[in-house]
C-alpha cells in the first residue's frame, strides 16, 4: 500500500505536504530542534513542583510535564490534585517561563485544562476515546497524542486523524511502549514506530521512555536511541525525591541524572545533524 | 497472592461474598442461566434494526444489542445514528418486548442513554476511560464492561471497581478479545480469562466471539466454548443482510444461522448443568 | 485470500481432501471420537508413573503421556530421565495397555523414541525446528505437532506441512497457548485457532490446556471449552501427588480431578454429537 | 529481585564479573568498540556473494554474514545451499580477509560448519533448541546466540546459559525483534532489551535491525537507536541487488546505503565515547 492509499488524510506525508512545526520554549517541535519536556507524573504539591521544575529548567528543559488529573488503575490510588493542580503548574510556569503540558482526560474539562496547559496531553488509555479527541479537536493549543499501549501505528495514526479533522493541526505524536509479552519492562518501548511515523505523516513525534521502561536506568539509553531513531523530542519523568514520589518514583530520575542525560542528548543530537536549542522563557 | 490479596475489593469473590445476580430479559445473569444478547452491531435503519430484533426474538434471545454511537477508528466512517438509533431501538423493543443493550461513549451523553438503554455497554476502547466509568458508576441500570484489547484481567476488574465504588454494583464483565500476534484472527478471545473472572469475583460474565473472531464462521464454537467454559452469557451480532451491513458485516450471522447456534448453546448448557430460560418480554 | 491460495498444500483442507484420521488405544483422532490423553509431564520414577498411568487408565483415558526428554529453560533443573524414562513408559504400557505419547528434541534421537512411543511429539519450542520435523517426517509414526507459543496458525500449519511433504501424513496439530501480555496465566490458550485450524486442514487438532493455563482449577474448564470448539482431543497433565512433582506441579490434576474432568467432557461431547469411546489396550 | 538472585550465573553480570570480550575482524566485541556484521541473507551464488562482500568490506565491515543453512517456514522455498554454501564463504573470507558468521540449525552440523565459520549463530527460531545449544556450548567458537522471537530477556540469557554451562563462554547475544500486535513492522525490535540486557549480563549485545522491520528504510534509524542504546554492534542485511534477492530482499540495504549507514553509525558511537576500529583481514 502506497502512502497515498492510507485511510488517513490530513496526517499523511503526502506529496508536498510539509512538516508540521510546533514552536514551544524556544524550540520548534518538527524543525529538526530536540525538544526535551521533563517534570514529574503528578503534581503532589507546591514544593514538589517547584523543586522539579527549577531542576528541569537549570539543565535546559524546553517544557514542564505534570498531571493535575491522573489516570489510574485503582479507585484508591491518589487520583491528582485537579484544578488545584493546574493552579500550581501555572506558578512553575510563572516562575521559571516554562510552558506547561499536562493532561486532560474527558471532554467536559478540556475548557479548563486548556486555560492552563500550552499543550494538552491525551493519555495512552485515551487514545481512542474519540469524544474526547473530537474535543481537543476544537481548541487552539497543541495537542500530544500518546499511542495507546494496544494501539497499532495505523489506528495511533488515525486517533491523530480524528483530533485534526476537528479542524486542529497542531498535533504531536507520542510513544510510550506497547503491551507485549515481555515483563521485564514496563511496557515495550518501540522506536520502531518512530521512525515509521515519521515517514507515514508529517506530524512530529516525541518519545516517552519513562512510562514505557518502568525503569529509571533504561530512560538515559532509550533517550538517546530516541534521538538517534529520529525523535524529535523526549518526554522525561523527573523527581527532586523519587523514592519519595506518590506515583511511578522508580521511573524517575533525579535531578542529576537528568542533567546527566540531557548532556547525552545534545551530544547524540550533534552526531545526527541537529541541535538542542536554548530554552526561551514563555510570556507569564 | 491469596484472592484476599488482591487490589479490588468491591469485585472481589472474598469469603462470604454472593454472586452478583442481574435479572435480564426473563433470565438472571449470574444465577446460572445462560444468556443470550444478540443484534446489529450498528442500527443502520428502522427497517434493519426491525427486521434483526425479529429475528433474534423469534430464536429466543433475551437481549436486543445495537449501536447508537460508534466508537470507529476513521472519523470518515459511518459513526452511528446518535439519537435517532435510540429512538429506533426503543421502538424495536417495544414491538418484540426485548431489553436493550447499546454503548455509551462518553460521561455527557450516560444521561440520555440511560433513558433508553436497560443495560449499558462500555466498549473496549473506553475499559480504561475512568471519568466514564465514574459516571456510569452513579446511575441505576446495569452495566456491562467490555475488557480493553490491551487489558490484563486485572486491569479489567480493577476497571469494574472504578464502576462500583461509585455506588452501582449491578456490574456484568465481558470478554471480546485481546491483541496478540496473530493475525488469522481479528483479536484472541481469551476463554481462560471467563474462568479466571469468575473465580476472582462474584460477577457475571459475557462473551462476544464476535468482535473478537472477526469471521461469523467462528462463532458459533466459540459461544458453545464460552458456555462451556463457564461464561454467563454471550453477545452476539446479528444481521438480515450481513453482506449489507454498514459495519463488521463479515463477522455478523443471518438470522438462521443465529437459530442454529442458539440450539446448540441449549444443548451445551445442559451439558454443564444449566439452561437457556424462555424469554420473556419486558415492560413496555 | 480462498482456501486454495494457501501457502501450504498437503495440509490444506482443499476440495475433496478428507479428514486425516489416526486410530489410538481404542479411539480414532478425527473421526469425531473425543480422545483423551494424560499423565505427568514428566517421568520422574517408576512409583509415580504406574501411579499415574494407573490413575489415569482407570478413569478412561486413551493414550499415556509423559516426558523422558524435557526441555528445561533451565541448564540446571531437572532434564528428565532419557532412555530410562522411555524404558519405564514401555512397563507402563504393557501393565496398562495403553500406548504411549512422548517427546523427541533433537533428529539425533528420534530413532530411539521411535522404537518405544506410540505417538511422537514435537514440542512447542520446536515447532520451527526444521531438521527436526524433516526427521519426523520419515518415520511410520504419528506426530503431535505443538504450536510454538510465539508462532501464528499459518506458522503452525506450515510447521505441519514440513512434516508431511517428508512423507509422513500422520499428524496431529496441539494447541498449548501462545505469548500474550497476559500475566494471570502461563500462556493464552486460543480456541479460536481450534476451530480455524480445523476449516484449514483436515488434520486432527487436539489442544493442551496444563501449559497454556499453568492453573490446575482452569483445565477442566478448558477442557470443556476445547471439545465444544471442535477439538478432537485433550491432552492433560495429571500427577497422583501434584506438590511432590518435578515439574510443572500447580497445573497438574490430581487422579480424582482428572476422573471428574473425563466425566464432564463426555457430557459436552454427547451435546456436539461426539463421545468419547472407550480405551482398548494396546497389544504389548 | 536483585542481580544475584537471578537464575542464571554464568552469563549474570555479578560482583566482580569482568565483561566478556570477543576479538573480530579488527574490533573486539563487549571492549567498547562498535562492531559491523553485514552480508547477504543467504547465500545464493558465488557471484552475489563475492560482490556483497567486497562492497561491505569496502565500506568497512569487520564482519562478513550469509546464511548457507536456511530456516524457512515453508518447505517449498529455497533451504540455502548447504555445504557449497559453506565453500563459497571461505572464498569470499579468503578474497576480503572478513570472518564469518553463518547459522547453523542442527546438533548434526556444528561440526561441519565449525570448520568454516569465525562465528556461529544460532537462530531465533533454536534460541530454546536446548540440544544444539548443548552442542554449540562445547565448540571453540564464539556464539551468537539471536532472542528467539517469543522469548522474553530472561529466557533467552537462560539460552546463553545452556551454551555457557556447556563451557563456551564465548557467547554473544542478539535483538531481533519479538511478536507483537504491531503488523507494520515485521516484529517489534526491542532496543530496551539491549540495555537491560548489558545491564543483566557480562556478554555482548549484537542487534539486527533487519529481521526486526523487515523495511529497507527502517534499517539505518534502528542501527543508530542501538548503537546509542548500548548495543556493542550491528548485524545488517546488504545485497548488491535487493530486487533480485532469493531471500528478504525488502529489508536489505543497497552497497550505497550500508555505506551511508555506517558513516552514520561512526558520528553516533562517537557521541557516546565509542569508536568503529578499522576492519582488520583474518588470516586466511
Amino acid at each position: 500500500m502506497s502512502v497515498l492509499d492510507k485511510p488517513y488524510k490530513l496526517a499523511s506525508r503526502s506529496l508536498g505536504a510539509p512538516s508540521t512545526t510546533i514552536p514551544v520554549g524556544g524550540a520548534v517541535l518538527g524543525s529538526g530542534d530536540v525538544v526535551v519536556m521533563a517534570g514529574p507524573c503528578a503534581v503532589e504539591s507546591r514544593q514538589q513542583l517547584l523543586e522539579a521544575a527549577s531542576g528541569v529548567s537549570r539543565h535546559g528543559a524546553h517544557v514542564l510535564r505534570g498531571g493535575a488529573y491522573k489516570p489510574r488503575s485503582s479507585p484508591y490510588s491518589f487520583q491528582g490534585l485537579g484544578e488545584r493542580g493546574l493552579q500550581l503548574l501555572r506558578e512553575a510556569r510563572e516562575a521559571y517561563g516554562l510552558p506547561i503540558i499536562t493532561e486532560v482526560m474527558e471532554p467536559g474539562t478540556v475548557g479548563i485544562v486548556s486555560q492552563y496547559a500550552d499543550i494538552l496531553q491525551v493519555g495512552a488509555r485515551n487514545c481512542q476515546n474519540y469524544p474526547l479527541l473530537r474535543e481537543v479537536g476544537r481548541v487552539a493549543k497543541p495537542v500530544m497524542l500518546k499511542r495507546g499501549s494496544g494501539c497499532t501505528v495505523e489506528e495511533w495514526i488515525m486517533a491523530a486523524e480524528h483530533i485534526m479533522s476537528g479542524g486542529n493541526m497542531q498535533v504531536m505524536l507520542c510513544e510510550r511502549g506497547i503491551k507485549t509479552f515481555e515483563t521485564a519492562t514496563r511496557n515495550t518501548l518501540d522506536l520502531s514506530a518512530v521512525a515509521l511515523a515519521k515517514r507515514l505523516t508529517h506530524l512530529p513525534v516525541v518519545v516517552d521512555p519513562s512510562h514505557a521502561c518502568g525503569k529509571w536506568y533504561l530512560v538515559k539509553p532509550m533517550c538517546l536511541a530516541a534521538i538517534a531513531a529520529g525523535a524529535d523530542g523526549v518526554l522525561v519523568e523527573v523527581h527532586a525525591d523519587p523514592d519519595a514520589a506518590l506515583c511511578d518514583g522508580g521511573q524517575s530520575l533525579t535531578i542529576d541524572n537528568f542533567g546527566d542525560c540531557v548532556t547525552a542528548i545534545r551530544r547524540v543530537a550533534t552526531a545526527v545533524g541537529r541541535r538542542v536549542p536554548a530554552s526561551e522563557p514563555v510570556a507569564a
